[in-house]
């Protein structure tokens, strides 16, 4: 018995001595981040992310030095620590400040990028793979395989395009691009599962009407889904009148239920992205207004201020892992190979998006009377580029490290 | 290569499902609290604490049936996720909204009570268990472990007083019951580690002096880490004028500061508690009047809404726990003993508290001059009564299940 107490008591005292030393290393270099980026703002070449990404980068270093290179991590970033803490405030924050006039002005364009242009580019991705690698000898690849890599290269990434461009500045090409990256999660979505359940043998005209039933059904239920938990939001603050006794029941009941729509998507196997970008969407334009003044100052700063937060925190484990020494070594064994099939990949990528930026948005501008609503061609080159960007999303897709290959190939093209 | 990509696949789509469905569960929960408890609140023996506890006794209920018996949990309540997650903020907030002026013009009586006072009820509780349990037959205690009963029961619980006593209404008597809480804490640190690094056979003058010597040291190095650790932020705030850009970054740096200052302290051994406190008030003192207007307002209200959030998630827990069949069944293979020991330590833990609040009320009224700073008998009452709760910390400390009979003596002890 004595022994009992006496571990209780250095578990009192210790905890988890790693957690602790993790923890207090990264919200340290947190600081660091914030700080450093502010000072260097003046600098056009740099900003918060990339500042994370170098100071991430000589921490690694570091690490990598003090254990004698054998590792260059404080600890693994875990799939969940991404979809569940992580995306969730960056996407809603996005929603909850989007322009809203401009995006649904937009949002027949978004749509067809989104929707129509990531199948293009999936399929064009998923020919080319198979013809050219079928003639390289990288292993054996089956048609599930193939179809896999078009899903995984044909999906964009929305949280780096907030970080490139600016909604102020140019409130078209944001909203088109960061629209895409939103509902390009939900075609992800239905392409994951399409790949799993259909009968790969018997594709016909029907398993590409269940695909577009899916993909319909999947948008509009987990968009209710969002639309559904802001309008409860703002019914329960209006009805019980919050506000009358504290701000911070409002912001208490805001917070939770927004993460709370996020979590229900995930758990019914929606798009969780979708449904909290519509959740933030909604509750700017309702739940936002039915609040108390310092309500309404708290939340807008402290999403903006969570989804800061959870950014860097990203761009900082992407630094840290770039020098993660068990992919490097999987490299080396064939650096050849895997430049090529890196290179085949990036221009298979670039060849998907051109198929279908360019005459779709040819096809929007038919639509559109006013000049300045029409993408011009320099905006198409940029939707076409900006949508190459394969960052925190794409990365935390990759850390499932069961296929190390494929984490190989879109680490290489990262750098690229 | 095949199965690699689907297992990718499926780990993409599924992501953990126990973790979202818990997730899902304790959200929605704490939802319902905040609704329930805000329609409840006209009546004055309800408050969102107490809603939480019943919510929690009604799912552990509900999780029992359907499971048909064997868990009334959704998850295990871990230690880290106490002491790491929720306790910083509730203490950060407690000191960032607390009146500075009225803690501390009773700083002296508070330290009285939080040093002195603890080290009395600590040798009372000592002393009595082991003169009473020895002549009881309740199994083999060494002297280690009649001083690890004295340390973990002359602990009190700052957790618990921020729900029951009102600042605004009973000033005088909330400084001084939760600054007992929190000085306290670094009486029990020091306690703790006395117990385990001392040669307990040879107690003399030498080791009392060492004792106080390293409450005194433990004292001032977590208050000035705390404070150093506000003084930092005021100093970035101010020297870099983060304000010129944007409220997030310092709302940012506010929140990370502070939690750095928790985590620091619990790195080095610290206690943590008080680090946090006094940084929560170094910083309402000097950063908050650094920053924008709008930082002002969103950190206020952020803190008290984080707070909030924290405390009512771990009251939904207790409700939850109150029904832990293991526990209860230990209980059920001797009842008598039990309910005995229970006693005797609640007595213990009354005559222990009376032993100082009494004696030294009277030598800090004897200081005062002016009657209503004085600490009349009813307000001693007060004080001899509140810190008898044993809320969030206790059932926290208890949460280390090595020793379930601690447990179930805590246990039975709470629901007196």
């Amino acid at each position: 018995m004595s022994s009992g107490i006496s571990s209780v008591l250095t578990n009192l005292s210790t905890s988890d001595h790693t957690v602790v030393v993790s923890i207090n290393i990264f919200v340290a270099l947190l600081c660091a981040c914030i700080v450093i980026g502010h000072l260097l703002e003046e600098n056009r070449w740099m900003n918060e992310s990339i500042t994370a990404i170098a100071i991430g980068l000589c921490t690694g270093v570091i690490i990598l030095l003090t254990t004698g290179g054998t590792s260059s991590h404080i600890f693994v970033f875990s799939e969940d620590l991404f979809f569940i803490y992580l995306l969730p405030p960056i996407i809603f924050n996005a929603g909850f400040q989007v322009k809203k006039k401009q995006f649904f002005r937009n949002f027949t364009t978004i749509m067809l990028f989104g929707a129509v242009g990531t199948l293009v580019s999936f399929f064009i991705i998923f020919f080319g793979a198979k013809k050219i690698f079928e003639k390289m000898d990288i292993g054996d690849l089956d048609l599930g395989d193939y179809l896999a890599i078009g899903a995984i290269f044909s999906a964009t990434d929305s949280v780096c395009t907030l970080q490139v461009l600016n909604q102020d500045e140019t409130p078209l090409l944001y909203s088109l691009v960061f629209g895409e990256g939103v509902v390009n999660d939900a075609t992800s979505v239905v392409l994951f599962n399409a790949i799993q359940n259909f009968d790969l043998t018997h594709i016909n005209i029907w398993s590409v009407v269940e695909l577009i039933g899916n993909f319909l059904y999947l948008f509009i239920i987990s968009t209710l889904l969002g639309v559904f938990a802001g309008l409860l939001s703002a019914y329960i603050i209006k009805k019980l009148y919050f506000g009358r006794h504290s701000t911070d029941r409002e912001v208490a009941i805001m917070i939770l239920m927004a993460y709370l729509s996020y979590m229900l998507a995930e758990l019914f196997d929606l798009s969780a992205i979708l449904t909290v970008f519509f959740c933030g969407i909604v509750m700017s334009h309702y739940t936002w207004h039915n609040v108390t003044e310092s309500s309404r100052v708290t939340t807008k700063h402290i999403f903006a201020t969570l989804s800061f937060i959870a950014e860097i925190f990203i761009f900082l484990y992407v630094g840290m892992d770039a020098l993660d020494i068990e992919k490097w070594k999987l490299v080396q064994t064939s650096p050849g190979k895997s430049v090529g099939v890196s290179s085949i990949l990036l221009g298979l990528v670039l060849v998907g998006r051109a198929a279908f930026v360019f005459p779709l948005s040819y096809i929007s501008n038919l639509a559109k009377k006013s000049t300045t609503e029409k993408i011009d061609f320099k905006q198409q080159i940029t939707i076409w580029w900006a949508g190459l960007m394969r960052g925190a999303v794409s990365v935390a897709l990759a850390y499932n490290q069961v296929n190390v290959y494929i984490v190989c190939t879109l680490h290489i093209q990262e750098s690229n």
